[in-house]
């Protein structure tokens, strides 16, 4: 049977996990867009220039989505992940734009063993995608669904 | 200067708009998922059928950008939109799988017009995906940012 690194007795309340980076271009930023946020600002370098942003920003659910790519590969392709029920007040605070690069750090805000089923529990996180500038851009904070390391 | 169908004032607390429907196919849930969520029971058919899902699923973030989208095509492209701070409360609450066909209807909960800026207010709004049999599949809780209609 599979062993892994991250079961719910591994997350540790207030500690933090750094999931590394992603640099954003302006091809990804439009394809995203085109297929599931196609407002001129996320895919007209011309009309995005004479919107409110300036220019060119990345719909907030390609946000979202990198910051999942970037959950995945740095814990939940490594947890006895039972996956999520959904996740609460996702904030869209900066905007991101091409040649950005975002880090996303996890801290876990609380856990709770299941009551009903003794083999799980639910682990509460906070994400925290922040710039190149060290600018916060964006926060989720989601409940994920864990299995209990095996005794 | 562009005149728009939706303004702020467009928004009558407690009614709905229809925004159309997507059928979700398994090419397409595994690209999203294989560039953003590759979770085995995303991108795998055979380690997807011995997982708690019995079979390929959507991830999650697909299935709120395909929500996106359809806002935008029956909504956001014809209205005086600012862009959004983020959401609230988005719930996977059934597995979207390949062949699903999910309809998102929009209802408005709340509306306030902006203290500080005349020009402009927040609509709250609750998304609701349901799939081809009826079932409530995703939920999402939104604010966005309107211009007021001119006068």
């Amino acid at each position: 049977m599979r062993t892994y690194k991250w079961y719910f007795e591994d997350f540790v309340i207030g500690s933090s996990i750094s999931l590394g980076s992603h640099q954003f271009t302006e091809e990804e930023i439009i394809e995203f867009a085109k297929k599931f946020d196609p407002q001129p600002f996320h895919i007209d370098r011309e009309a995005a220039k004479d919107s409110i942003f300036g220019g060119i920003i990345a719909s907030g659910w390609h946000t979202c989505s990198v910051m999942m790519r970037l959950l995945v590969d740095g814990m939940v392709s490594d947890a006895a992940s039972l996956g999520s029920p959904g996740v609460d007040e996702v904030r869209w605070i900066k905007p991101v734009r091409a040649g950005d690069t975002i880090s996303v750090t996890l801290t876990v805000t609380d856990a709770k063993a299941s009551a009903s089923k003794s083999d799980r529990g639910v682990i509460w996180n906070d994400w925290r995608g922040t710039n190149q500038h060290g600018e916060l851009v964006a926060t989720i904070k989601s409940m994920g669904m864990f299995l209990r390391r095996p005794t």
